[in-house]
């Protein structure tokens, strides 16, 4: 999947003619060839949305290229970040008891298919509380949590974010609601999994809540966190059908798989630059 | 999909051992064969339920085998349902003006897939504001409403129901709110979809709530009419993947193929007393 | 869905730095504003696909537009196709004796949701045969055909295909295998409904073939004709789950709904330049 | 899930009147209550399948149940399977070098999803080329095999089968062809997972020909293995759509997906008795 020496642009800018040939003849005069560009222009708001993946044919031009982006951008107001593709994002991941997601995150990252480095796993219960195996040597840190010491838990949350560089950061079924203050400074780069489908059952037990009105279908949805717990900008759904017959503990068993294959998608696209944020939705640019 | 002199039994109880083998045995006694049998025990509840198809060598027998119900079903303190399989259910339509959800169950009408007799077409929009080819020869009632006219109106469709013997009522976008009484008198029998996916997004223009929360999926819902608009009983949900690019008028589109085949199911379900009501809930027996 | 005055440039060639940037100039030195770009490299043969959807702020230019890419064209060797996107395509409709397909498109069309005008349909059967009320003025062309009259009945639809200037010829469940000849002349712009998913079942009653090998879903593929009836490019699937207990008959009921929204999709993609061909396959550009 | 001292009883036999009559009296007469009951008459070959899920008041006349049922197997000429549903079925994995499988089974076995007994794992490949931490203490046997040793590789495998009384043998991507023998030793009781859409698909690399074919969707299979690899009796499949911009790696991560949710669904329908054999086709009685 990994491109050698291949560069992401994502950028936001208000929609104006010229946009597109600007950006693509900035990247043509370094010999630049384009290898995926998708663009979106909500009608709403007047808002242009774009992510370029391109290739150098020289890439000693790559620092050329991301300083002089600066005037065009300059120009058009544009809202930007470039990278290397092959640049690893140092990634945290945040659980409490229930370990699926956590699971299934490092078996995709073991395998290949995430392409980013956890430099860290923080969970309010103790490692023996969690299958261990995967974890592995992967840094941990058992941070206990009371209503009276979250002030002091957050902190050192905050502190470890900014000791391991961490750019973004996973609640992979970390069933703690986080302070305004912390949800505010994880703005954009933390990803959250709500074990239900969305606007459905917000709260808690949704597969319960699911159970007793019987709806005939269950899902999972993975957002950006905001303050507002389940408020955030959705970036992936799913749902899967249920029966009468599934009792609350059958529904929570399926809710598992959609969970982490939501979550696995949600961090997949976060990590390829494919998803923008667009006032409280986002802009999902799927390959 | 018609056998021909089969037999729909359907019922519920409380559980307790034996009534399976008291109603198959039963059965038999009658020379009786069980072509399709389905039973689900709710353990919150503690009731039973079945719905049995059978056949008769001798369908002579059929009015000995329903008459002599009545001791089973005292005895267990059964509530049950039989008919012949072949039965056409005595059915009104309801419609406002989007009529994609009428021509749909026409058109299923027309080719054999919906087994019923369609007694009658209720609009609160006259005939020439609908497609009107599918409506052919049925007979169609324009009955206008306004607030203030809508107690007068309802006697009128209550009154249609009387005339014609309409045993399932379905409202294939009827856009008015039913009165408490007209829901309560069509308790069970009457099927409306719900364009959207509940309990996601309930009330007015929900393609548009959708579009407005960002959501990645929308849905439609075919529910029991209850005196609570969005809260009846659901029988059927399905939904379709959308992007941020999708527009409200987009969402319509895309919702109006869901709703239409989700309608088509819990009818199709409903004729073949496949659905058993469980309080606000639903018992459905898929084939 | 129609935005006014916009129009659909797709094209295809070889793949080399500054496509994008010499299309997205060229545009903009018209003062044209894209607002919607897709595109796709196949890396396997090292082809470069895209649709632009661009508005002109003043429409006269268009002629000019359309005039002056062919020098462009020529620099890069494109293929390409320009027209304005509320241009309608003049489409041609084949049916043999099941109209579930048939009746979709008509449907659709008259509600707004497939843009085209129908300028003729051609069927095999006479016209009661089919349920006619749907095809109410639009001319009807019955075309009996028999083993020894198949050259003079495949004269006579491409007589009609040049008389009526149809663009695109649907077969909605036309049940006759075209000539190698007429395949070829309809190359590109032939849409059939196979009603099957590709490659699972290939040739006749492939729902009996799904039941006898005992499959637990079922398709259908729509795909550009070929002279290799089975095996031409796909541009859209779908499958549905089945049970045991669905007998081939129950098959071919969930398969109609399959077919219809399956062939109305790929109907869509191709009316909106959403389709190019890329040799024995499709880029599909979804919106 | 588990419902304390429930039993589990299966059976075929020719369709006649009285059947469920009689195995429902049958158990009835023991005090027992059924909790879950479905059947199917397959009109074909009219044969009766049915499985039954009751409980016992009085654990300790189980024995007596089982014993009993001898008498009335042999008036019907029934085949059938009884036991405690609490009773964990001895289960061997064989698994080649892509664990994604094996990881997904031993993962919901011990969140307690799989209620099973992981008596042995198996594979070509030393430990040390799989995903160890998961294996923790499951006896594992590197049984290496080339063309020339297949025979003494199987015999191996067979002598593990029967010293641990392995009752389910699931093909966890284990990539070797069982000899006919083997195959026919295994009948009923071994799971392979087919990492394409059957029928769609057969021999090697699926997802290369799905790309090379343009297919839409792509898809797996869990069956039962017979000595015609790709062509045992079918218990669960699932698709995902594709685009063309999906190449053979993209595919090929996608479809590991796919694969872990349909074996795992077919395993866990398998340990519930749920799925019966039907000559080349199932009856899967999903709850």
């Amino acid at each position: 999947m990994t491109r050698i020496d291949s560069y992401l642009l994502t950028l936001s800018c208000l929609d104006r003619p010229g946009i597109v040939a600007a950006i693509s003849s900035y990247i043509a005069s370094f010999g630049g060839n384009i290898l995926e560009a998708q663009q979106f222009d909500d009608a709403e708001t007047g808002r242009f949305f774009m992510r370029v993946e391109f290739a150098l044919q020289d890439s000693a031009r790559y620092p050329d290229v991301r300083r002089g982006f600066d005037a065009l951008a300059e120009q058009f107001a544009i809202t930007w970040r470039m990278r290397p593709r092959a640049e690893r994002q140092r990634t945290l991941i945040l659980v409490s008891k229930f370990d699926h997601c956590l699971v299934d995150l490092l078996y995709r990252l073991r395998i290949g298919e995430l392409e980013m480095d956890v430099v860290g796993i923080v969970s309010n219960h103790p490692r023996q509380a969690l299958m261990t195996p995967l974890i592995d040597d992967v840094p941990f840190h058992y941070l206990p949590v009371t209503p009276d010491t979250r002030n002091e838990q957050e902190a050192r949350i905050k502190a470890l974010i900014e000791e391991t560089g961490a750019e973004l950061i996973i609640l992979a079924r970390y069933m703690q609601i986080l302070s305004d203050a912390l949800a505010a400074y994880l703005s954009g780069r933390c990803i959250n999994i709500h074990h239900s489908f969305l606007p459905g059952f917000k709260g808690a037990k949704p597969y319960h809540q699911a159970h007793a009105r019987g709806v005939k279908m269950i899902g999972a949805t993975a957002h950006y966190v905001t303050s507002d717990l389940d408020e955030g900008p959705i970036i992936a759904q799913d749902v899967e059908g249920i029966t009468h017959a599934d009792r609350p503990d059958a529904l929570i068993i399926k809710g598992r798989d959609i969970e982490r294959r939501v979550l696995a998608k949600a961090v997949q696209l976060h990590l390829e630059d494919r998803v923008l944020l667009n006032g409280a939705k986002t802009v999902v640019f799927r390959d």
